[in-house]
């Protein structure tokens, strides 16, 4: 798997003369983007997890990107107008921990490009394409394997060429560190070394860093090195890699239905990917990366252990039910909305200890009252929703945990609609057991449920009886923990896509989820009040992630009109689920954007205008 | 969701003269296949479940295709030769059920096209491109909103071209009415009709039927009518339609783990689609299909139930276990192998009164004791594992589940590795519930796990006790057969992947498919013969489908060093299961060719080499 890539961006681009006295050439803008920026936007589309760049000239502009997107690492190559380009790739050595993909930073291309890099068989490839005839060529020649010999901008020297040099090149972490030693045996008569030159060099070394040259042979891209290159690449590249991306694109349907929720384009192509035994080490590394990055997102490192099954969100809530709570414990479960009353379904088959605390699903929780409850009766766990996909309530779940755990009661939190919108630690929030799922706010794809474990919590649950087989919690937790394995085969590409989401929540940040989220729910909100429509739940006791709205009194409202209207401008909503009043949920998760949540409240305005 | 495809083909192809004199056009060679061949086969990997075709010409030559492809349905035009190809396309008006994609039969084109047309969002679609210089373009006009007003070959009466016609366009079942009626109606002054008039003329009328042009600029596509346009497909277009295709396709990686299985490109191209709540209509009409076809697959029209679950094949069998035996029940379970194991941890678990028949794992039961036992000791559930996935080894299923029945026992069979593959027929077979998975013979990907029910069974097990929530067999088939939606969030994106899996297994057929098994099958015998290696189970008592094979005696080997080699071709093989003998095992399930095991036995040959 390749988690990493580089882009070689110290360069001073001295033949785009005025256009990069002051800017690195990467920031050329076409089509209203700098094309390094859309290079990163392509490689985190394309799974990798970590961009680095090594810089150089006016490297303050790369701060400002890094600042952007979290997941950039810098790494300045301060004699960047002594060296050529194999200098900067240097700088950027002990930040390569694996195989990588590395690009130069004035290239635009067509994403397929990278595809087909990470896709490929062989370790170290080298993207070729037919001829440009851009009057810049970097030609290529191979061997009989088809790897990489030598390489010219002079085509007499070149036999038959194997194609022209792109400027994306696939390398295992040895063959980088052979380059740059070579280009430490070579400061002294090649002290502006490329490095193409460095890469022509070690290919023809050790049979583990042949570069493999892999040709297609219509490749779009172009390298931008002067104003005539620009051109070509405004008025002839780059509407077709446009139209050539766009043929790739998945059909836009905003989910506000409150889960599962829309989902980005590179998320829906994590799943297609060369197929794998999940047993083999190479996909447990996946699984425990996720399930690490999962934990963080849920508490400080090392205190959360994530155990993940294949199942929904409701998996999840049993495996916590069935597998947390002892032959002695005594549970109160809070029931204010579909969620709750699901949490006291599953105790009741499986016979526990149990009481329900039931509550209104539209008013906030009398936390008094619940407290009075758990000391009173003297109860050792307590189960909750963080937030009520039912209405949008949003519980008060940090304090009532906080109350338990001075009390020694443990606490189990049903999240799958908070986690990953809804900043959460469970050790300062006081919670024990947590579930969510990898198609809610984490905008991943339905398959994967998760239960999130304060360790020690975890621990307790050791000899608690086996109540069933697939759900168990400790079993699976072991399992994993010993052989990196899952017990059952697990859902592999929903976990691909899981990555994927993974990685791009990283980008985003909790924080600035839900942020976006919360702009949405603004729009909405916004919407709501000047159609003159009723909210069920208080603003101030919303989640601002589903809102439920009371029906339009008007005899001739239609949920199902509504709806088709709705879907025909590619919006889905949802009914209600509370049986004492009639609603129409709105949820404001996914990978939406603002502005289509105001576009959909312009559609249930027409809506409503035809209520008259 | 579109689900049929209509391809026009009654047209004598005259200017192609000798070639088409006595063949049809669509049958001219390029790239070693028939055009309408290639086409076809992209139609189904984009999901298509049926391929209508119009015949005329030389019709046998379609019959012959169809016979290939069981998914063709063929209607002739008696009246080609007087006809245009709207008469074809007329002819063609009763089988068509819904949206379909209509194409020319002699065409070339990037597969690109068909996602394109199949994602929009407007419902009647013409697919355009940009200028093609063939000689023979159809040009488009459009109005403002991009629909079609007019075509003609005579670029001077087309004001500004919206684009050239390709051939394939996207109708509503409607629109084909439509344009069936506007031929009959101008059968007088246009007894020659091309589909093309009708579409000009129909998308002019009402609304609903305007048919708007899609235009990819540099779309790769020709149809051939003449020398030229042959010279022009084979040397220009086929190259880069064969290019573009294959940057799209994945790594092949063969599996022979015993499952998940290797998966074609188009199942894995399945799970990109539009995001869709799971609780519209459109997405329960999917899952009913699916359960349909699965139930057509287990047995007769209308004897099996599919109840499907998010989940691995265990969570099936854990259905099972715990909701097809009533607290008054007594189970014997068959354990000669892990699967047999796992069914009694899982009845463990749920504390069913049921008792262990141990036997060897790679001897053939004895199943007169089984008998003996059912009888003596009046057992009144039987659980037996169809194929042991540990060994290789096939149980006696149809021969105990008879005795069983003609003794009122019910029978509960985990045929995970064996169903779709193994034919099997639930009442002949006498099996009254039956588990599987998505990810196994089936050859989708994992995440779905399904019961087979016959349908009095289910019936039966209404009033037995929940003993979990999740994996509840009555309350999960229930819900769907009230509602056209699971219980909880199915696993999506799997379930779409599963639907193009069904359609590949209809195409190949069963038994087509353990024909195929078995001759990799095979050829892994073969060499495993030649190379004096032994296999655990006898021949006769194996499945053909998972092979276990006794560690080579030296003491140089090494199962780790094996698995790496058969990595480093492409090749995934899995250790053995059982404790009482060193084996590795050998599956030959999933999306794989006779002439791959071969490959894979020549590794083997490669590793034996080494150890001397």
């Amino acid at each position: 798997m390749i988690k990493q890539a580089v882009i070689m961006a110290g360069g001073l681009g001295t033949r785009l003369k005025d256009k990069t006295a002051a800017m690195p050439k990467g920031f050329i803008e076409i089509g209203g983007i700098a094309m390094v920026e859309w290079s990163v936007q392509k490689l985190f589309a394309a799974g990798i997890e970590e961009v680095i760049i090594g810089t150089g000239h006016c490297s303050e502009w790369y701060e400002r990107l890094a600042k952007q997107y979290p997941c950039i690492t810098l790494l300045k190559n301060d004699r960047y107008a002594a060296t050529g380009s194999m200098g900067t790739l240097a700088c950027c050595v002990p930040a390569v921990k694996g195989d990588f993909l590395l690009l130069e930073s004035d290239l635009i291309y067509d994403s397929a490009g990278l595809a087909v890099l990470i896709n490929e068989t062989h370790q170290n490839v080298l993207l070729a394409s037919g001829p440009t005839n851009s009057g810049d060529e970097v030609y290529l020649e191979a061997d009989q394997n088809g790897n990489l010999t030598k390489h010219s901008k002079n085509r007499a020297v070149i036999g038959e060429p194997a194609g022209e040099l792109v400027g994306i090149t696939r390398l295992t972490k040895d063959t980088l560190d052979k380059m740059a030693a070579y280009m430490t045996a070579h400061l002294g008569d090649e002290p502006k070394m490329e490095y193409e030159t460095a890469m022509a060099a070690v290919s023809q070394s050790a049979e583990s860093n042949r570069i493999y040259i892999r040709k297609i042979e219509y490749y779009l891209w172009r390298e931008v090195d002067d104003e005539n290159h620009l051109a070509m690449a405004v008025n002839s590249i780059y509407p077709r890699i446009k139209e050539a991306e766009s043929l790739r694109s998945v059909r836009r349907e905003v989910l506000l239905n409150p889960g599962p929720a829309t989902t980005s384009d590179s998320v829906k192509y994590a799943q297609v990917c060369a197929d794998i035994c999940p047993r083999e080490q190479e996909f447990g590394d996946v699984m425990e990366w996720i399930c690490r990055e999962l934990s963080l997102m849920a508490g400080k490192p090392d205190r959360v252990e994530t155990v993940i099954f294949g199942g929904s969100g409701t998996a999840a809530d049993e495996v916590m039910i069935s597998s947390c709570v002892p032959d002695t414990g005594k549970l109160l479960i809070i029931d204010n909305g579909a969620y709750g009353s699901r949490f006291a379904k599953i105790a009741g088959v499986y016979k526990l200890n149990f009481e329900i605390f039931k509550s209104s699903g539209f008013l906030p929780l009398d936390t008094d009252a619940v407290k009075t409850k758990l000391l009173e009766e003297k109860f050792t766990h307590f189960a909750i929703v963080y937030h009520e996909t039912t209405t949008g309530l949003l519980n008060p779940v940090p304090e009532l945990c906080k109350f338990c755990h001075e009390h020694s009661i443990t606490t189990i939190v049903d999240a799958v609609s908070a986690f990953a919108a809804i900043p959460i630690d469970m050790d300062r929030d006081n919670i024990d057991f947590m579930a969510s799922t990898s198609n809610k706010n984490i905008q991943g794809m339905a398959g994967v449920a998760f239960v999130f474990c304060r360790k020690e919590a975890l621990e307790a649950t050791k000899n608690y009886p086996m109540r069933n087989y697939y759900l168990n919690l400790w079993d699976q937790y072991q399992n994993f923990k010993k052989t990196k394995q899952t017990r059952f085969t697990p859902p592999v590409q929903a976990l691909y896509a899981l990555r994927q989401a993974i990685i791009e929540t990283k980008l985003e940040t909790i924080e600035g989820r839900y942020a976006r989220y919360s702009a949405c729910w603004d729009h909405l909100v916004r919407g709501v009040k000047k159609l003159d429509l009723k909210m069920l739940v208080a603003e101030e006791a919303q989640s601002k992630l589903i809102t439920a709205i009371i029906d339009p009194p008007s005899p001739a409202y239609s949920f199902e009109t509504l709806h088709d209207l709705s879907r025909s401008y590619g919006f889905t909503i949802y009914p209600g689920k509370l049986s004492d009043a009639n609603t129409f949920r709105i949820a404001n998760i996914g990978d939406i954007k603002p502005e289509e949540m105001a576009r959909f409240v312009t559609v249930l305005e027409e809506y409503i205008g035809t209520l008259g």
